[in-house]
């Protein structure tokens, strides 16, 4: 292996390649001063696999998610020398790459990192393939886990909000050994796919402190007891330290040299600079330069994640999760979530728009979203007579309860369509004024309110929330800021910046204040925020669980129909 | 004048005329089976008056609804003749002619039944115009009205469920003696139309004791005391006596003959008997075969409008009111409602459905209703997991407030337009449940419960009504229940039939237990019917009146965008 190094005093670069769901996406970073040079985007060919497993077309149950890790090999060898071709850049003046992936996506392999969906022996067996953070048939494993970690009394389960998700490792992990032994026993690693792309690209196993943290519950230095795991299930005692254990990388730390096979993939030079993985949320903030304590990042799109820095360690109830180094090294970070928000406003659409708003949008050029922006923005704040809850999707943070679903209220038979809109908006607004609260409520101050991701296009909404907030929303300027978080992390990687501060100092763009709060606004979303929280109380934290029970008669209608439905076409 | 009368053992008719509230129909009707020979519509060449005075084109306030007088008078002249000429029938076989109109619309006239609208003096004035029952800015009166009638320990105030209406007589002449001083003093009497239009056919006045006792607040005999109407305002204290106050005709009775003026534009008879006035909803019972005690007949379009008789007077919380030969003579007439139903379901596909379920009904040749409801109609009860409040335009009965509003609960991303459709069309149905309830709890038994209106046509809501309601549902087969029941009620009148109960048994027709509830269906409902009354309780009567406060913030702002408008037009 050769270290490659650019002559002195010319401009250096990095690549930081984005994991998505559906997609990859590579970028080529000026090292100077974070300039987006070039970007490039391979779709995965087998995407959300969901229906039936590639190979044998095996049916999968429902609430599978399942992805091809070649899928994530492909975009090393297409998206990343795309980027460069496209950067015009001299391969040999990159000197880092970086990645980040969803989370908790997350794999069994062998020794030696081959994932066992690649083995001839276990490429039939779904468990053996890599399950999409949105994979949610553990939630039995999942209750499991909180039950007895409450009943234990283990110190962990608070740094969760008190509760494990079914999306992480440990739920997966549990789903496997319980459904497919066998699989489970052939596992030697289990590992997040963001570590599993920096092994592909260094040749060598790594961990992460991010995933460790907020998937992995490593906290203050070790996994849960064997004890713990034993109590699950007896074969599940050594989990942790047979498929697990390795010592954790720092985020912005090399995790190692690239190797001279990924350098034929990505085109890149051999030996430079690979950053430890990471999580697409998370490493946002330093393309955000939301980095220091108390800078709170929302990533809003389809749904919202929140990551903020700490100086002390809280207990926030109902947060995803706290990790001592979780976003940036020697800070608290702190995780919380909204489970739906772009989500609801197109679920929304979907439902439809009248056929005259549809000509007219035809006729003026505008989607459907600007559409209704237009009609409604002028009208004064409280106008429409609506308050929702935006539990359409659940709740993450602060009530953590998927069960939970969404509301209407104020409806007349004067309520017209983009006034809906609007209070949803306004729904996912108040649900974030919740989460500040929780935080600030515990002691975790909020000094700066950081927007990125889709949603920080859509004015009224982040007017919105300016006013809800009775705070400045400021905006990341990149329109891929995980994939500038990336390439910044791989920066400091490659030694260019002296840590993930300093990179985001210089590498980061933010639009401070882009947005401010008109006072008489804000006082007027105070009442309405005041008839959400009443609304709030209700249903999601009252004696009365009507929402659930609702669920529960939804679901058992609905399966009782399914089973009419198999025993009427059962040969007789 | 001469009497006609047709020949012995020939078949004879009578012609049912309803007003409604955009157009009259006329039909003609053979009086020995009720068979509908022959029906014409004039639609009201002003329609509903609400923006500006016919005339002038003063601006009217918000909230206002007016008629013309002449309007209803070309029906006469025009749907009743087209009707015959369509029927082919001798006019001369025709024996007698009864009407229905909307209720209260109510009109100021000179003493000879000249509406001061028709006066050169006064057709300037907004005041001297017939109010429409949906003229709604009389809320102020009517509130206090209400507060006198409790403080002073009204007795009649209990036959209305507690609460008179801003759409009835007293809190529409009390607006116009206070907003409009010089147009009341030139009232001489003020009539509902119901009785204004017998007036104009037989040459006569005549009162009704439908109109009087629902909307007049005749009950025992009188109308309120001088010194209720004194403590209401000084100058009202007279206004029963002097205005109202006429022997009142049972319903089916001779109000007179038709004159040789009504003849010429009619093309019937002179002197031919003239039924006296009543109300579309209550005269449609007879036609229904829904005059026996216990038989609730529901009238369904838009609106709902439940009548029932019982032998009993009862205090029944939350009716529109209890008149004693209200419906039929020698019973208590019982009528409840509901503020909107069919409007409810026209709302959300107002909303919008999604562009591909548009091509489909385009393709199909459905309508909306149609295609949504072919989509949901196999979905199990409860498989949408969804409640609704049917408060869009607030609640008639039981909670008699009309500043209540709609709720949906239970919403997620994957929830359907088709699935909240159906959640709305089950909302109504637990609305009605809830009024059936209520009658019953009362000691007001239901035997029976028979619908007409333009939605007893779709069979999904007959269904689901049926299931909730845990009874039959019977079908009142005629298609124009209020033009029939004026038709019987004309037969009577002309004493063809001996009252209106054999004049029903005879014309009007039913189809007894068309919908039968489902066991299994009922049993699931129950269970969405508790989670319905919970909604109910928690909105309606609890102490929290978060309705209440989110409709004071969307008039408030409203309001002052409508003031800083205003400001910002006005000159410098």
């Amino acid at each position: 292996m050769t270290e490659t190094s650019p002559a002195p005093d010319t401009e250096t670069y990095v690549v930081g390649v984005d994991f998505g769901t559906l997609s990859g996406r590579a970028v080529v970073v000026r090292v100077r001063d974070g300039e987006e040079i070039a970007t490039a985007v391979h779709p995965y060919p087998h995407a959300v696999v969901e229906e039936s497993l590639p190979g044998t077309g095996e049916e999968l149950p429902p609430d599978w998610a399942l992805q091809h890790p070649e899928d994530w090999r492909e975009v090393l060898r297409t998206a990343v020398p795309a980027a460069l071709a496209a950067a015009g850049v001299d391969p040999a003046a990159v000197i880092g790459i970086g990645t980040d992936f969803t989370a908790c996506t997350v794999l069994p392999t062998l020794a030696d990192g081959t994932p066992l969906a690649q083995t001839p022996q276990w490429a039939g067996r779904p468990h053996a393939w890599p399950k999409l953070w949105k994979h949610h048939s553990a939630q039995a494993q999942a209750d499991r886990i909180n039950a007895l970690a409450h009943a234990r009394g283990e110190k962990w389960i608070s740094r969760y909000g008190g509760r494990i998700s079914a999306e992480w490792q440990y739920a997966k992990a549990l789903q496997v050994l319980e459904e497919d032994p066998a699989v489970y026993a052939a596992c030697e690693r289990w590992i997040e796919a963001a570590d599993w792309i920096v092994w592909q690209l260094t040749g060598a196993e790594s961990r992460n402190t991010c995933t460790a943290g907020y998937k992995g519950i490593h906290q203050d230095g070790h996994y849960p007891d064997e004890d713990f795991l034993a109590a699950l299930n007896p074969g599940f005692a050594d989990f942790a330290r047979t498929r697990l254990e390795h010592p954790l990388l720092a985020l912005g730390s090399r995790a190692g040299s690239l190797t001279a096979e990924a350098a034929a993939w990505t085109g890149l030079p051999e030996g430079i600079a690979v950053a430890a993985g990471n999580v697409d949320a998370h490493v946002a903030a330093p393309a955000a330069r939301a980095v220091e304590n108390g800078q709170l990042l929302a990533i809003m799109g389809t749904s919202t994640c929140h990551v903020l820095n700490g100086a002390a360690l809280a207990d926030v109830p109902g947060i995803c999760g706290v990790v001592d180094g979780g976003i940036v090294e020697g800070a608290y970070g702190y995780e919380a979530g909204q489970s739906a928000v772009g989500d609801i406003f197109a679920w929304w659409l979907r439902q439809g728009v009248p056929a005259d708003y549809r000509d007219e949008a035809l006729s003026t050029g505008e989607d459907l979203h600007q559409l209704l922006t237009r009609k409604i923005a002028g009208q004064p704040v409280g106008g429409h007579g609506l308050v929702a809850l935006d539990w359409m999707n659940g709740n993450r943070s602060t009530l953590v309860d998927h069960h939970l679903s969404g509301v209407i209220v104020g409806l007349t038979l004067a309520t017209r369509p983009e006034e809906v809109y609007r209070a949803l908006l306004e729904a996912t607004a108040y649900g974030t004024r919740t989460i500040v609260d929780a935080f600030e409520d515990a002691g975790v101050p909020i000094t700066e309110f950081v927007v990125t991701g889709g949603l920080k296009k859509n004015a009224l909404l982040m007017q919105i929330y300016a006013d809800v907030l009775r705070r400045p929303v400021s905006l990341a300027e990149s329109e891929q800021g995980p994939a500038l978080g990336s390439a910044i992390h791989a920066a400091v990687a490659a030694g260019a910046h002296q840590g993930v501060r300093a990179a985001s100092a210089a590498m980061g763009r933010v639009r401070r204040g882009a947005y401010l709060p008109d006072p008489a606004r804000a006082d007027a979303y105070d009442a309405l925020f005041a008839e959400y929280r009443l609304l709030h109380d209700h249903f999601g934290t009252g004696p009365d669980k009507q929402l659930h029970r609702l669920r529960t008669i939804r679901n058992a209608a609905l399966s009782a129909a399914a089973t009419d439905r198999k025993s009427e076409v059962r040969p007789a």
